[in-house]
């Protein structure tokens, strides 16, 4: 998807050499927008086809030989408005119909992780590149610069697995709900926003020193901070998470403490204010120790995701069931 | 802010009219520059002044009566590149000097969350945007509709406070993370975003069903359910959540009980996954206390934001030194 060939190259002009080829393959003729539909229910496959492997298009039936040449042509046919040929349901289609596309044709497109929130990277989507992220469930955008649609990761395999999207009210903005494969930013960094001005106002540090967590994530990273220096040096005065950090009798005492004081709230009626800070004091203490087991927040999330969205109807029901009765 | 009067106006055309209204206030007279800044450092106040009190601009010396062809002049006047008079730090400077503006003069604006992560609503900004955000500490845009600055919240009063602004590494894209003092959307809506691709996909409900929620925050609305469908009807075969929330003891001992096997995942040595999926239970069972009391995750999230803010280098000293020694 590097190749420079394969930017802006018009459907038409190719029309001729791909119908040679597939008589040359002789595999069942297919209309340009059957190849166009098919393009994009392969879109992870073919972009991450290996040389001398073998394309197949799972859809169609037929398969390719890897050879640059026709792999492009493959490219070429998702130019040709694919979004008219897949089976949109009516109600996305009439959302898309509604959609506030800009004079250059775009959305602003933004990707958050499903599980941390974190906000991952920002570009623009035109139509067909909202139509591939709904086939392919990975980001897409449309590049400004050279003039064509990219799928987040197709070059470094970082893809951006899309669990939902959703639109404004405006309908001019959407965002990309997923989970990341990989660092979303070519600098390798987790995100692309680690360029705090506030942190430039204050500390007058070198920028990108910071990334831009929201409060669980940010109390997780100095967390971890607090472990990396407990690695490196022991001092007279420790912080009180490096207490924790350094007596897990301490901790995991802490930890069954906080839970009971949490329980009281509720058993005794306690006001809510008290219940927020209980529920604060769990959440800190538990996090103390996931770092020191290595387990991250992310993780964490992960699990919940999947078991709750595995059993909506009855989160932890198959789960707790038996360890109850 | 809403009048028309405000749109476009051009700080020239007013200079004289503003320097005799000075004149008459026997106020000390101010160059623009000045009063563009004092603009800026008053905003909020400016902004929320009442019919018939006085609007002060305080880090001038000197006060205006609010009658709105006056206020109106302060407006017009922060048109003026006030970001050069500001005392910028040389480094917030040098940012905004490098900023990618567009051939608008803009950049995306993404205002986020702080405790939950959510995205609140995205726009544009221009430089005076962002210097204003700097300064007023209140996520502010520029309207490509109406031509001006708009500080979100200034006709709804529900202001994004901003805790920090982050650039992405192209340096086109900047996040307010901020708190929100209510709603986001106009329509009265926690977010913007609440219109799903995939639950029309799916579901083909009526749109405008689900925000864009993160794992925790999709979790605790599913919790919430629950805890309406509770009160609204019993049935003969009820979820786990809602046994839970039917049956306090039944909850507290589970709390306990979790809290006492995230602890024996450190003390027994065993592995990562089983941590993650212990934390997992102590959080789902927490949520369900949190819900009985009324109790939002990010209030708790807020607990946790302004403990260990207050306290950086030693979050939970000043609170957990006394109860464990």
């Amino acid at each position: 998807m590097k190749d420079k060939n394969l930017e802006l190259m018009k459907l038409e002009k190719y029309q001729s050499v791909m119908e040679k080829e597939m008589d040359a393959l002789r595999v069942e003729k297919l209309s340009l927008e059957q190849m166009a539909v098919s393009y994009y229910l392969c879109l992870p496959q073919s972009l991450r086809v290996s040389s001398g492997s073998r394309l197949l298009i799972s859809n169609s039936g037929c398969s390719w030989d890897n050879h640059k040449k026709r792999i492009h042509h493959l490219v070429c046919a998702s130019a040709r408005q694919p979004e008219k040929d897949l089976c949109l349901e009516p109600k996305v289609q009439t959302l898309l119909d509604n959609v506030k596309w800009d004079d250059k044709g775009l959305v602003v497109a933004i990707a958050q992780n499903v599980d941390t929130g974190a906000i991952l990277m920002q570009g623009f989507a035109n139509r067909d590149a909202v139509v591939t992220a709904i086939s392919s469930r990975k980001a897409t955008f449309y590049s400004r610069s050279r003039s064509m649609l990219w799928t987040k990761g197709e070059t470094s395999n970082n893809f951006i697995n899309i669990h939902d999207i959703f639109f404004d009210c405006d309908r001019d903005s959407l965002i990309y709900l997923g989970k990341p494969d990989g660092p979303a930013c070519h600098t390798g960094s987790e995100t692309c926003y680690y360029t705090s001005v506030f942190d430039l106002k204050e500390h007058q540090q070198v920028e990108g020193n910071e990334l831009a967590l929201t409060t669980l994530y940010s109390l997780e990273s100095t967390i971890l901070q607090r472990k990396s220096e407990v690695e490196a040096e022991q001092n007279g005065n420790p912080s009180w998470t490096k207490r924790l950090l350094l007596d897990n009798h301490l901790l995991c005492s802490k930890i069954r403490e906080e839970a009971d004081e949490l329980c009281r709230t509720l058993e005794e009626d306690e006001d809510k204010s008290r219940t927020a800070s209980e529920m604060a004091d769990v959440l800190y203490h538990a996090m103390v120790l996931l770092a020191l087991k290595d387990v991250k927040m992310e993780d964490v999330m992960q699990v919940l995701r999947l078991r709750f969205s595995k059993s909506e109807e009855e989160p932890w029901l198959s789960d707790q069931m038996n360890s109850v009765q």
